[in-house]
């Protein structure tokens, strides 16, 4: 029989309890958070027990030996792009590593159902990763006080955050489509819920003032093929020579369909994208992207989850930024062909048998 | 006061405790589901109350009133493969309507990670679709004694599932393959543990004797187009003129593992995928491929969860059968460049501009 008789200063912990009760630390656990899971008898001997010697759960000690689910849940935007594939990747062998289990939710591009599912789901998990969130920033915060979450691709102060250095992707962009010949860059939007959807857009204007080209906005449209489909012929109202995409996905609809037009890329018009999915290397042509470290951004999101699960304070007042780089493929060339367009074509011509290196 | 001097053989309800107690009937379900939302000494008293009253939980109540989660798991065994977003979709939508949330698992091709993650998640939802499973079936019957499940992709027969008909689709593959003048047909394996690839297998075998086509098998492969990519090696050291790939990922794999080695699809090669993923369209040459009504998978299984949820019985004995069909389009040709051939690429030829017409 343990010695509970000791100052009253000493915080009566699980196990005192649990010796005075003569059950194990994880019974009297049990008893509190999952009473169905116990004796009943039991059970009332462990309350009785706890009462008699001042026992309170508190709110760490709860998480740390009775609420906690050891799942994590990952919402991303919409699970139809494959965007998201190596995120859930990243945040997936991050969590993994933790002996953490993920699940997934998918807010099908809409706040709504994103709210939705992030209220029910919230009470079986321990923290969460919101990745390209439609919510606003007042939802985002009040589900930030009831669970740790950290934020992907958005910035917001008050609450853990990774972002990808997207003002440098565009700035790189903008600056090869310059040194192609390219005097005004046309941006396809992507959804306006969409934080990133928003700082592209600005970083293009900026660049377009440090390097003397004229920049425009069309959209917003649908952040998927067929969203650039239908950009595309808006494109062919409204003529441009250098296109720079939302997303991988648009820039591949906007080159399917001013193909299908009779427009030719990059021969009449150049199209960039962002993210550098696979499909980036299977369409043709190549689509030159902004290539954003994914795997990383998942990764690097669930692990700083999971220090604020084991009781770490969120890194908050800046996010987290990780690099980007431009990935050149043969959907950008030289505004007017020249000598410069002629070489690479040559160069492309010798390359046979990549069926990429065919087109007109 | 209530009058509980009722005969014995009435069942006690919730009802019965709640007035007793002089409480809400929800707060009766919550003293029990989740007593930490209780106030504590509210809890003891419907306890004392409900031991009095002689309550007894019954499954069928505590499902209705106070274990639903309006939650159901969707198990995916690669989120990187596309294949799931349209399934997830499906089920998704279904979900919707029956006013459920979905969470998604990843079980990343690992039976050992499946049988985790649905062990840590099957408390939280009411039920769950197994979509191409690589659980045992043993394990996936453990799984239905406890929950409400729905197996896509694969036959049990004490398991509600729905599969689709994958015979018929190697069936019209063979049969294309064959009017084209292919007398021998590669088959590139997948998993071992996916149940559709022994299916397709066994489904090409029997075509094969039908039809008088010699089949053979190499592999297994991972189900990427990395793996296709290690199969075109293999492939290269043991030559085919018709290779029926697993699924579209491996099949494109297959064709830019080709073309790197100068072997040319479908001049060389004729090439068929299973799925008809967005990427069998964007791929030059467009890929040949077994068409799944995704979308109708995901959501045909789901609404016959929410249906067992509700308290249905599972449809069990034989799988709910979806119908395929075949999409031809470029990566399949004439066995040795003929008339035939001849014709299909002068017609391919006149369809500029788009750039997929434009292989060699």
């Amino acid at each position: 029989m343990p010695d509970h008789t000791r100052p009253p200063e000493k915080r009566v912990t699980i196990y005192d309890v649990a010796a005075e009760a003569d059950v194990s630390p994880s019974t009297v656990s049990r008893a509190f958070s999952r009473p169905s899971r116990v004796n009943s008898e039991t059970a009332d001997r462990i309350r009785r027990v706890a009462e008699r010697l001042g026992y309170r759960t508190n709110p760490l000690a709860r998480a740390l030996t009775t609420s906690r689910t050891r799942m994590i849940a990952l919402v991303i935007a919409d699970i139809t792009n494959p965007v998201y594939a190596e995120i859930v990747r990243g945040a997936q062998e991050a969590a993994t590593d933790g002996e953490y289990t993920t699940v997934l939710i998918d807010a099908q591009e809409s706040d709504r159902l994103e709210r939705a599912a992030v209220e029910r789901t919230m009470s079986t998990v321990d923290g969460i990763v919101l990745a390209s969130s439609r919510m606003s920033d007042s939802a985002i915060r009040m589900v930030a006080k009831q669970r740790p979450v950290v934020v992907l691709n958005r910035a917001l102060a008050d609450v853990p955050c990774v972002v990808t250095d997207d003002p440098r992707g565009v700035r790189r962009a903008a600056e090869h489509l310059g040194e192609l010949g390219h005097d005004h860059i046309t941006y396809v939007a992507g959804p306006q819920a969409s934080w990133p959807n928003g700082i592209r857009w600005r970083s293009l204007l900026e660049a377009g003032m440090e390097l003397e080209i004229k920049v425009r906005q069309i959209g917003p449209f649908s952040p998927t093929m067929a969203g650039g489909e239908r950009a595309a012929r808006e494109l062919c109202a409204r003529p441009a020579t250098a296109v720079l995409a939302f997303n991988d996905q648009m820039a591949i609809g906007i080159i399917r369909g001013l193909s299908r037009m009779g427009v030719n890329v990059p021969g009449d018009v150049s199209v960039v994208g962002f993210d550098n999915i696979l499909a980036a290397d299977i369409v043709t042509p190549g689509l030159t992207t902004v290539a954003a470290p994914l795997y990383a951004e998942g990764s690097a999101a669930t692990r700083h989850l999971l220090t604020m699960i084991a009781g770490a304070p969120g890194h908050t007042g800046r996010p987290m930024v990780l690099p980007v780089r431009l990935v050149v493929r043969d959907s950008t060339a030289t505004r007017n062909p020249g000598p410069g367009r002629a070489r690479r074509q040559w160069a492309r011509n010798r390359s046979a048998p990549d069926p990429a290196a065919h087109r007109p």
